[in-house]
């Protein structure tokens, strides 16, 4: 159901290409972007070996991102030991190596019943990009790996810019990273933070923004952490969550603060923008410029009762993405307010896979296959919808 | 990937037939059940049309597990006016129906943007049996139009076994079911404990059972319901979920008690089961008659770090069931212990989806198509797991 | 233990007058400040008698609060019935009446084994003034009967500004009230934000402020409401929180945003203010400003491991007021950051509590008998302190 | 308003003596009792020097309780280094030492601000009976330190029976403990199941449990801990929990099983007791049979709106006892029903003070001042009660 032919519509990654219902509905996109978008079908030369270093939450959503584009393909995924993760990689197909180049630790795995193809640099040999999933920041030393090896590299928003030397977001600078031999995908705040934001900025020419992340304390699947009855305000303040936009476009002026809250499913970004004089905009107009860019879906809280992020997350499970994933904001309709020059509004970010759909744009970006940004978000989510099978 | 060819074994859903990794791995069925498989790929004849009456958390999922198999298909699903929820059916190519035979109401639906092919008893007039997914109680009433219409009728746990007049779990009395006008599929709880207890009486000839459900307070997308920090006991004591059990096997000595807890993802059952003398199981043989029965998951908390309920239902995320659905039992493997004639062991339940493919297996009982459950249960799950593409 | 003789300082709630620990030190006041607390003692000559409407979570505690004044008593608490709430009210020895009139609503009390004085005009006809604690928005037609029964009346936050047509908070608008018919004490949110913001504005002359309020979505002694899992943003945006203040302070602009998190213990503030130009203040100097007024504890996250909500409250318990209150605003001392004119913090709010001396002091601002706000809030903390035996 | 003159009741540790409301009724007890409390303002002869080793959640607690009884006094109490925690201490007047006897932690107080007292030695030199509430399992190193001093020792119920020698209950074996060297009071748990399960095995002369605690994951100042959202299954089965009782009165045979939950409240425990054929009891004169022993608060969650654990610490809120504590067990009136000759009961645990009545008991057992159990606990209750100003 993927985009195909001479389609002059691309969608949100939450329907197929001329779905047109109520709530469901595509968008229709801007002439440049048309003309992209038909080149497309006829430009792919190779398919990308791409490496996925820690096959945990967000290297198992990456390598299915991968595996369901038509220009790369996963050449293998590293696990520390055998363990319960080696059987998805068995299930999905991807070949295993072991994240260390110890002769021990890559031999332990045969004995618990897993082909281990080799270790780290035995991975890299045959790649031509990694994608850095590891937790922690084990970062410095892996980039040292990767520049030995001479593939290109793509860290997590874990990871410090510096380490990296160059952030990503699609939105905000897939030109700058271009053929660039390594560079971070942001977090996931950052980058729900760009999706919205920089449009905007695009529009105004400048653009001052304060937020609050109101940010879930634990994953679903992670039951250590707590709090459990409590919010907890990152003291650090301002926090470093809203000025890490500026990694990637550095011209928006933003700060924020943080608390984590008893919650595992979403984050939320409580968000004021301050508009320069003259912006011409209305609460309408920006709804509509956010419903022309990718990776935004709006609804209408009073009229879905799609009224928190329990409800957000329950439409995720409909749509029938892997995981449960929404790699899209969620933008309330009724929670946005253009007050003068002050726009106020709520975003949801599904901290577990919004940066997925980014991570493969990285790879094109790096690799210099395709150079127009647009086009390689509606490549990379009909791809994966497509993937899913709605 | 589903069963093929004339393959002797079949898999707890969780895994495609052959699989046998270290813990996605199949099982190994008695002769008699594989007698039966052999006959299922040249028994069907006809495909039962089949209605869903309420298409919300229940219906959704019974439909595409309906929609899954090869031997039925959906008709028709209901809504009672036109909201968010039927975008989900148009997506998947179910008719639309209004839950009333008001014509006003019927009519809403057109201005909204919905097709809607008529009332209830427009759909039940094209359907062999309905699925009655509706919230609250309103069976009596729905019943009714059934038994007037002429179709047969699956109500849900919700009901009361009085009226529908019969119950239904897949391993405890599909034979009993068969060819009948109308049954209950019981509840989550009690299909749960249908799971592991008919396998353990039926060895034993008799059982005597006292357990805790600790039961999650509110669904994932619910919003409203609390408590947020505190434990409600059921004060009904004993409760209604254990001697529900009864309505499928009466030959079970059961009682629970109950309390709710703020999670959202499972229930969890703490079970003594006192076995009577001369039982001559072990722990480790009762964890074997478990694995040879179906929808049923054990798996080592300490060996794969599945200690909670998070972890289990992001297995079942892994696993890749639509909405991360898990559909069978997960009994954890170090939780059992048989201390002379008592058995201690926990149980989690994914309330929202363990009935789902009992409701397949109960239409084929009452259509008199398959008079082997342990047939309708391979035939149900391997569809499903092909369905989820895995 | 409370202020005695000559002393010339007062304290926060949270510690007697001459305490000077590292963390429960009490502040130095101003000039004007001590003054005013010389006459304190010479002035009281009558006992205001204090009628409670509404014996729920706030109207208990606004009862202890008053009864431990030395210039009021409580002469009565209304119930809507005999029930388990009114044993609350015998024991404190407070006289019981019924919140109807209805004759045989009074005369069911008795055969439930209480004692009731009679009905809400009965009650009326005894007190001075009344203070409002009924739930829900029944102010109009109670305003009307306190209007005709002569007495002063003071409603809680949740009755809306233009019905009690004026508004009180201590550090606001103390002189306005004065011998006013009736007023409203504003909300928790309103209260606290007060608390912080007005001597900042009295500083500063002018003042815009953009907040979000990270809301406790049940209190803990509710166990009905949800969410359990989820975070809910107030899709009205800007939220009607913020700009209550202008109720009190209307010369201070501002706007809020607000969400529901699955906590029952305090709400948390995420605050930004702008100050003008040439406000000559530093990090440091708010703190002190912040030290030097009451009602505002400070501390530091760092140093006491007082880093959530969690902590705070079991902050609140050790200090041993009932209930575990804390009717302080709890400010984290490194959670505070003035960044040129933009001044970032975070204060966290018992929602259950930090209303209740606000409505001592409003209860002498009706009365006309105390007209410097600091000696009424000086008078009210210390008997406060001294009510629960610190 | 502690027990005064002749009066011949005592009180469940909810009222003052003679205090007979509706829910808060006072219980008549029996003869033999009665005789014992006569004769309890005569005996006391010596004031018992108390030293509390460990001031932390349950050292703060024991150390109030402690300080409320005529017959024993706070010697001092111990800290590892100065910290926000001693302040507390300074506030309450207990002689601060250090934890260690090393001279540098020793000195690191007063630069602080706080007056040290000396190390741990210096502590127990002056102490008849040290309360060990250190964290963790340094007990067996702090028994070699005690009984070096000569000193009795009491260690909580974190700590292994088998260190300790001997365990304690109040209800279960007062006697057996009467000046022995030291004691363990058993844990939160254990204490709760004894006070009801004690008198049932006295009546019954046998009795057999099986039991499921659904624990709080954390207490309410724990910030740390999860799980947010999942139930935890203690998977070691049976769990320990149950057969500790048995160190206490090891006629019982009790097995339990344990999860925890996202709560901070309460423990809450569902039990299945198996009565003796001739038990002689009914549901009624079970209820009457607790309501005649200490401790045990008993309610009827219908008529009262307390249906879970958190109006249940909405009403230790309103008792007034410090940091909101419920020392008594709660058992729902309308939650226990005995069907034949089992019995079902639902009781709530305040996990962070049950166990604090106890240890003042297990003092006086030890030192061999009183020898009637029941004339200690009216001892120890009246006094808590009355230092709670209630």
């Amino acid at each position: 159901m993927a985009s195909s032919g001479p389609s002059h519509k691309y969608t949100a990654l939450s329907g197929p290409p001329d779905f047109d219902l109520r709530y469901w509905r595509s968008s229709v996109v801007e002439e440049a972007f048309i003309d992209g978008l038909d080149e497309q079908s006829t430009e792919k030369v190779m398919t990308i070996k791409v490496a996925i270093n820690g096959y945990g939450t967000i290297g198992k959503r990456v390598a299915d991102a991968v595996d369901a584009q038509d220009d790369m393909e996963i050449i293998g995924v590293t696990k520390t030991r055998p363990s319960f993760g080696c059987d998805l990689a068995v299930r999905k197909g991807y070949p295993l190596y072991c994240t260390y180049n110890d002769v021990d630790k890559i031999a332990a795995f045969e004995p618990a019943g897993y082909t281990c193809h080799g270790g780290l640099d035995d991975l890299l040999a045959v790649a031509d990009v990694v994608v850095d999933c590891s937790p922690g920041k084990v970062g410095a030393a892996n980039k040292e790996a990767y520049v030995n090896a001479g593939v290109k590299y793509i860290f997590q928003g874990g990871e410090k810019h510096a380490m990296a030397g160059m952030s990503y977001t699609s939105s905000a600078n897939h030109a700058e990273n271009m053929n660039a031999a390594g560079t971070r995908v942001v977090s996931c705040n950052t980058t729900g933070l760009s999706r919205t934001l920089v449009p905007l900025y695009e529009h105004c020419g400048s653009l001052k923004v304060e937020c609050t992340m109101i940010r879930r304390a634990a994953d679903p699947g992670d039951s250590k952490k707590g709090p459990i009855n409590a919010i907890k305000p990152v003291l650090k303040v301002p926090s470093h969550h809203g000025p890490d936009v500026m990694t990637v476009k550095p011209e928006i002026d933003i700060n924020s603060m943080a608390v984590a809250v008893p919650t595992t499913l979403m984050h939320c970004h409580s968000i004021v923008a301050f508009l320069p004089e003259g912006h011409g905009l209305t609460t309408q107009s920006v709804l509509d410029m956010w419903r022309a860019n990718p990776r935004i879906i709006i609804m209408n809280g009073g009229e879905t009762n799609i009224t928190t992020t329990a409800e957000v997350m329950e439409y995720a499970r409909d749509i029938g993405r892997k995981w449960g994933d929404l790699h899209e904001i969620f933008v309330w309709e009724d929670g946005v307010k253009l007050d003068g020059n002050t726009l106020y509004y709520f975003q949801a970010i599904h901290q577990e896979s919004d940066v997925i759909p980014e991570n493969v744009d990285a790879i094109r970006a790096l690799m210099g296959t395709e150079a127009n940004w647009k086009v390689s978000v509606a490549k990379t989510d009909a791809a994966i919808s497509a993937y899913n099978g709605l």
